[in-house]
C-alpha cells in the first residue's frame, strides 16, 4: 500500500477500507510512516469526514495499537461513564462508587484537565497519596476487590492515540466527529467493558458549543460502541453553566463527597443519579433507566456510595481522612468574594471564562509544565434563574497564589437581567 | 502569531493576510515551522483554496525566501515562457534562440523531468559538455553576451518552493491551482523578468487533463503575474498527442535543430512561432501577436535563430559539433519498429503512455537515482488524423538496453478507426 495514495483518496472524499485504515495507523504507530503525511491526512479526515464503517475501523486500529484489560476473570458486568469535559464536572468521582456499590464493576480511565476544563485524575490527585498509575495487574486487582477504579491512561493502552492526539493538537485537527469518536472508543473499548454511559455536553463551557454537533458525535460515538457489540446510551447534557457548585480540584472532590452523603441535592446530584441509573440499567441492575435511578438514590441514602468512595480512596493509597474530615485539609492563603452590582436575576454564564478564571487561579495548567494548586477554585453561590441583590454574594475565589485580575474577568463572566429567566434544562437529549 | 491558529483559519475557509502568509513560509524555510504543520496547512489550502490576494502574497513569500537574479545591469526586456509539461514539448530549445536572436533577454529557468514528461535540463544534457548548473554571475555574464541562459534551479532561488514540493509531493497536495500558481510563479518571477509567456497543456498527456482546470491555472497565473506588474499572456494548448515527433532527450535536441534550421514545419514549429511571436510581443520587439509570429519565422528563415542557438550551446560549454552534425551522435543499441495492424486513421492516443513508454526505454527516471539514457526514446511517425495501411511503420524505439515489453504498452496507445477524425486545435484559448 501507498501512503500518499491513500492521503489522495481521503482527500478526494472517497471511503478507505479497514485494511488501509489498519496499515495507516500500525506504520504511524511504529514510526514508519512519519508524521507530515498523517497530518495531511488528519485534515483531509477533518474537512472530508468519515462514515461509521471507517470509523469504527479507525477506532479498532487505534485500540489493537495496545493493550486490552483482561477482565475475563470477572464475572459480572464492568459498564463505564465518559463525559466530554466540562467545567465543574465532577460525576466520576459520585457514579463510581454508586454504580460499584451495586455489584457493577466499573473499571474508568480518566484524563488530566485540558483548557478550561477539569480533568478526574488532577481532582483525584488533590487527596493525599492518591495513586492513578497503577500498573495493569495492580488495576484488576483492585478492581476484583472493590467494584471501581479510577486510573490514567497507561502507556499500554491505545498508544496510537497518544501519537495522534499530540499531532491533531498543534494541527488544528481536534475537531473532527470521526477523529474525536475513534479517540474517545478506542481507550475506552481497552478497558475491557460491556456497555458505556455517555454524557455529552453542549453549551458554553462545552468543547463542543452547538447542540447540532453534541447530537452528532453522540450518535457517532453511540453507532461505533454498537459495532463493537456494547451497550450504549448517550446523553446530551447542558453545559451553559458550570456543573454544581464548585470549580477546583480539592473543592470538587469535596462537593462530591457531599452528594454522596446526601447534603447536596444541586444539578450535580441530578445528573449524577440520571447517569448512575443508566450504568445500573446497562449493567443489569435494573428494568428500567427510572428503576436505575430509584437505586442510585437508595445507595446514597443507605451509606452504601460513600462507604464504597472510602474504600476505593484507601485501596489507591489516598488519606481517607481528609475524605472523613474535609475540614482537616489545608487552606488556601488567598481567597476573594465577589458580590453582585445590581438588583436582578441571573440570565446568563461565560462558562468557558470561569473555567479559564479557574486554571487562572491555579486549578488547571497552562502549559505541560504547570504545577497545579489543588485548593485553588471558584465556589458558585449563584446559578441561572437565581435572583440577587446588590452587594449579594455570587461567588468566592480561592489560590495559594495573589489573586490577581481574575475577579474582573469572572464578574463579566455573570449577566444579570432584570426578568427572570426560564431555569436550563439539565438533559436535552437522550440517544441510544 | 500562532501556527495552529493559522492552520484553523485556513481548514476554515477564511483567507490568511500577507503578514500571516510571510510568517509562515519563513519560519517553514528556516525549520523553526516543522513539516507536520505545514502539511495539515498544505491539505487546507488544497481543499479550501486561495484567493488571487492570497496567492499572491504566498508567492511573494515564496519568491522572497531566496536570491533574485539581479539583471539591473541589463538595459532591454527581459522575457521567459513557462509550459506545465507535456510529451515531446521541446519547445524551450526553439524558442529561446529565435527571441534572443531578435534582441530580447531570454534568463529561462527550467527543470528535470517529471513522471511521464521529459525536462528542458535532460534534453540539454544529452548534449556532451552542455552545463545547466551555472553560478548566477556565470550566468549573468553569459545573458549579456548572447541574450539567452538555460540553467537550472539554483539553491538560492526559492528554497521554500523545493522544501514545499518535497512535502507536497508525499501528501497528496500537489494537484492545487494556488500551490502549483505560487511554486511556478516564485521561480519565474526570481528571474527578474518583464513579461511571461505561458503555455498551459491540456489533454491526456498533461498534468491538468480538463481544459477547465487547465483554464483555471491560467487565469491563476495570468492574474499573480499581473498583481506583481509583470506583462503576460497565457495560450492553453493540446496535448491529447505528443508535440512534434520526437520524444527522448537527444532525439528532440534533433528534432528541435531541425525546426531552427527550418526543414520541418510540424506542430512543434508552429507553436514554437505562436509562443516566440508572443515574447516578441511582450518583449516590446513587435506591435502585435501576428507581427511577433512573423518575425520569429523570418528569424528561422534567415538563420539567426539557429546561430544563436549555436553560440547558446558554445557559451554552456555544449560541443557544437554535434548540432552541425547530428549524424556524429552516438547511435542506440537496440530499436524497434511498430507497424499497424489494421487500415485506417489515427484516432486518438494515450499520450500518458507513450510518455510512459519513453521512459521505459530510458529517457526518463523511475527513481530519483536512475541515470538517462540520452539516446532513448521514441519517433512516431503518424499523429490524430493521418491515415495508416496495415504494416505502415507507426512508430520506432530506440534504447541502449534491450527492448522489453515497451511495444506492447505502445501499439495500444493509439486508436485506429476507419472514419477520419478532426484534427485537433493546437491552440484552445488564450488568456492575458
Amino acid at each position: 500500500m501507498n501512503t500518499t495514495e491513500l492521503i489522495r483518496k481521503k482527500r478526494d472524499g472517497n471511503s478507505l477500507d479497514s485494511g488501509e485504515i489498519g496499515y495507516l495507523i500500525k506504520n504511524f504507530t511504529s514510526g514508519i510512516i512519519p508524521d507530515y503525511q498523517i497530518s495531511a491526512l488528519l485534515m483531509a479526515i477533518l474537512l472530508k469526514g468519515m462514515n461509521t464503517t471507517e470509523t469504527a475501523a479507525l477506532t479498532s486500529a487505534m485500540l489493537n495499537s495496545g493493550k486490552i484489560l483482561n477482565l475475563s476473570s470477572i464475572k459480572g458486568s464492568k459498564i463505564d461513564k465518559h463525559s466530554t469535559g466540562g467545567v465543574g464536572d465532577k460525576t466520576s468521582l459520585i457514579i463510581a462508587p454508586i454504580v460499584a456499590s451495586t455489584g457493577i464493576y466499573v473499571p474508568m480511565i480518566s484524563g488530566r484537565g485540558l483548557g478550561h476544563t477539569g480533568g478526574t485524575l488532577d481532582k483525584l490527585e488533590s487527596i493525599p497519596g492518591f495513586r492513578i498509575d497503577l500498573s495493569l495487574s495492580e488495576s484488576i486487582k483492585i478492581l476484583k476487590k472493590c467494584g471501581a477504579l479510577l486510573i490514567g491512561q497507561t502507556k499500554e493502552i491505545a498508544p496510537a492515540d497518544k501519537l495522534m492526539y499530540a499531532l491533531r493538537d498543534v494541527t488544528a485537527t481536534v475537531e473532527s466527529i470521526p477523529l474525536i469518536t475513534a479517540s474517545i472508543m478506542s481507550k475506552k473499548l481497552a478497558e475491557g467493558i460491556n456497555g458505556l454511559v455517555l454524557d455529552i455536553k453542549t453549551g458554553n463551557g462545552a468543547f463542543m458549543i452547538r447542540r447540532k454537533d453534541s447530537i452528532e458525535l453522540a450518535e457517532s460515538l453511540v453507532m461505533t460502541a454498537k459495532s463493537f457489540d456494547k451497550k450504549v446510551i448517550a446523553f446530551i447534557t447542558d453545559m451553559n453553566q458550570p456543573l454544581g457548585n464548585y470549580i477546583g480540584n480539592w473543592l470538587e472532590v469535596y462537593e462530591s463527597v457531599q452528594v454522596l452523603l446526601g447534603n447536596i441535592k444541586n444539578d450535580l446530584y441530578s445528573l449524577s443519579i440520571k447517569l448512575a441509573g443508566a450504568m445500573i440499567y446497562l449493567g443489569k441492575g435494573a428494568n428500567s433507566l427510572k428503576d436505575g435511578e430509584q437505586i442510585a438514590k437508595k445507595q446514597i441514602e443507605n451509606g452504601k456510595a460513600f462507604k464504597k468512595f472510602l474504600e476505593i480512596v484507601e485501596l489507591q493509597g489516598g488519606n481517607t481522612d481528609y475524605i472523613n474530615y474535609p475540614e482537616k485539609y489545608p487552606k488556601p492563603k488567598y481567597s476573594k468574594k465577589l458580590r453582585s452590582t445590581n438588583n436582578g436575576f441571573i440570565k446568563e454564564m461565560n462558562t468557558y471564562q470561569i473555567g479559564m478564571a479557574s486554571l487562572e487561579l491555579g486549578a488547571g495548567r497552562r502549559t505541560k509544565k504547570d504545577i497545579i494548586d489543588h485548593k485553588a477554585g471558584i465556589v458558585i453561590h449563584k446559578k441561572i434563574g437565581d435572583s440577587v441583590k446588590k452587594g449579594e454574594l455570587i461567588c468566592e475565589l480561592y489560590s495559594d497564589s495573589k489573586i490577581k485580575t481574575t475577579d474582573e474577568m469572572l464578574i463579566n463572566s455573570f449577566q444579570i437581567s432584570k426578568e427572570k429567566p426560564k431555569k436550563l434544562k439539565l438533559i436535552k437529549k437522550i440517544i441510544y
